[in-house]
């Protein structure tokens, strides 16, 4: 069994870099404040006596050698990134995790015959660079390491420049590595767990995910003097355009979801009709019909609403993936851990994108979930206990041991 | 008659400070390209032979003596600060057209009995700071000073700090002087005068105001693993309401408008339900019992769709002026003085809010309006000719020394 305190306490100590306001975690990816947490992950690997990799990508790398030479190394981790209001746990509970399994295989002298490699991949959130799972996206081959250095930031600051900046740009090519097998712990994010009382979530799926940037456009003018028929109002256009998304997603419901969590107005001022919005639709199902159907549909009715009021519209779609299906002997080394450790399980399918999802394309990968308070993410009062944090990382630990070989 | 050519020439020029992004002015108030406008109209004062007041608003107030030591001056002018993505003339034009009356009566030669004073109200576009009209407001007495100074844009910087940052703080005491009258030179910023064909508005009402801001909370969450019915969306309640706030302006259409034209979503990432909005609305008509009327069903129909929502809603009124009737004696100048060049007019309503709807409480006052293309104002591509900026200021000049008498 992994060291449950030692782990919380770990948890603590890296939610101490970049707080938020609310008790939570404001450390975006390629900020000061994550280059101070990376800093300390690397400090903590080189007390483990791991050495650490750095990519072009700054993905970060910290190995622990195994016996046998040839053998390619078991991945595990997750990302050090927050959301700009997120919580203490998403992501880092996944790397921290996979640090306390090394702990543990220290504190107990064993070695394993495959190497064991704890990762920390840049920017999954998404937030300050779309697409969101970034850089696990370019290790996979889904994204040209060129492109995703020319992402910008909305004050129109690079990837590439800004991961040069805080010192975390490696040399090693993105992807080289071969895995053995990747395993991502991470909190459920949603309500299941916690609902039917079980300790650990198996991930058997993920959903897909569909992110549409919508812009619209119609005419700035004076709120006051502009008559209600001369009026192109952007924000109103976009007011009915959000209430098709939820009218889509529900549509598809329990097996779909939608919303925009991303909005800016122009000019934004007062006494200015929005002259033009951009906003991003997210829609996301574990059926990829159903994904398609949401897009298509939000064109189609985008298109009309725009039409009706004089409007232009545009759709550009700034991220996206399928639905997975997760490697079945990883997914079963997950379950046999749960069992074995006599910790109720349940079968779930991811309802967030993570790093595991594009991993699983260049290796067999599963996931081991833990519940969350209230269903609660991406917020600063994010909550797990420290036995939920425990037992989800004890599974890790039995996974990735099994699988890695004594 | 004025000279046409010297005035479209200075508004050439002050539209060279704070140059928009597509041929407009980004000239916000209290900015350091506002200090610059100001320096710029007061060197042209004193190249008029004018002292310069300024009074602890800021407010900016050229005087050109008259001939009887006790006669009240007669007032006239509007303000330099624009939108953020503004036009060359709102404003402006009432400023250097008031300077142009100077000029000429200087190359004329004639002296008036009352002393004639151009004003430059500050922050009469209410983006940076709101309310609109602000220092007018104060000079009305409709403000106090102190609250006025207490005012905070966007991020947090005091109107009161940074009036004196950019070193426009005077000493004398706001409202103290005495208007014989009050007259503004305006465009229409509206479509009514171009298709009548109308060279000048007779401005002998103004609408009045209510600025709204509606804060709505519900809980950022997960946008991927949070399942419809668990979602308190706070960006699809402010949809909602803003479908809302397009009905109720329609229903009292054309004596009614409404619309929201500033809007902040938080936390303001592609994957996390907004937790948090925050917009205002502007309602507006001619007649106070239906300003009224929207508020209240603002507040009744928004508290509806909140609780069906499972969200919280809270309404602040941030700005807001009732109707407003001119005086009949400065209205008759204004129209008399149209008559007479020959310029064809109508009596309008003004459909945005001026500094003119404040002082009118305290002084006697009228404005004149000038076409502008397409009605269009609040946006880069304001147009007026160079001839309906001279026969608007002709028609102000005949006025204000009709008033001031020779
Ligand atoms: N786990 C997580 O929140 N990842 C961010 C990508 C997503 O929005 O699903
Ligand atoms: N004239 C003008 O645009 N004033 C700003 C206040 C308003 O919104 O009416």
């Amino acid at each position: 069994k992994i060291n449950g305190e030692r782990l919380w306490d770990s948890l603590m100590e890296m939610a101490k870099i970049g707080p938020g306001v609310a008790g939570g975690n404001n450390r975006q990816t390629l900020t000061d404040e994550d280059g101070e947490g990376r800093a300390l992950f690397q400090s903590w690997c080189e007390a483990a006596g791991c050495s650490m990799g750095l990519d072009q990508m700054g993905n970060m790398f910290a190995r622990r050698e195994g016996t046998d030479p040839e053998a390619l190394p078991v991945y595990v981790g997750s990302h050090l990134d927050t959301q700009p209001t997120g919580g203490k746990y998403d992501g880092v509970l996944g790397v921290l995790g996979g640090l306390e399994i090394l702990r543990t295989l220290n504190d107990l002298g064993i070695m394993t015959k495959h190497p064991i490699v704890v990762t920390n991949f840049t920017n999954e959130e998404g937030t300050r660079y779309a697409p969101a799972m970034l850089s696990s996206g370019v290790f996979a081959g889904i994204h040209t390491q060129d492109w995703a250095y020319d992402r910008e930031d909305a004050e129109g600051k690079k990837f590439g420049d800004e991961l040069k900046r805080i010192g975390w740009r490696g040399d090693e090519e993105v992807g080289a590595r071969k895995m053995h097998a990747f395993f991502e712990l991470h909190i459920e994010q949603g309500p299941i767990l916690e609902a039917e009382g079980k300790d650990i979530g198996v991930v058997t799926h993920g959903q897909g995910l569909s992110w549409t940037q919508v812009t619209i456009e119609g005419k700035d003018s004076h709120t006051g003097s502009t008559p209600m028929p001369m009026r192109k109002n952007a924000g109103l256009g976009m007011a009915r355009v959000l209430e098709k998304v939820d009218e889509i997603a529900w549509s598809h419901a329990p097996h779909a979801v939608g919303a925009a969590g991303h909005v800016d107005v122009y000019p934004n001022s007062r006494n200015v009709i929005p002259g033009k919005v951009v906003f991003t639709v997210d829609f996301r199902s574990p059926d990829l019909s159903v994904i398609e159907d949401m897009e298509a549909r939000l064109r189609v009715e985008g298109q009309k609403i725009a039409d009706d009021m004089g409007l232009s519209i545009e759709f550009e779609k700034v991220g996206g993936f399928d639905p997975v299906t997760f490697d079945e002997g990883c997914v079963t080394a997950v379950r046999s851990a749960a069992e074995r450790l006599g910790h109720t399980h349940l079968d779930i399918i991811s309802g967030a994108g993570h790093d595991a999802c594009w991993i699983n394309r260049v290796a067999p990968t599963a996931m081991v979930m833990c519940p969350c308070v209230d269903g609660l993410s991406h917020n600063e009062a994010e909550e797990i206990s420290p036995e939920w944090a425990a037992a989800g990382a004890d599974v890790l630990f039995h996974a990735v041991v099994e699988t890695a070989e004594i």
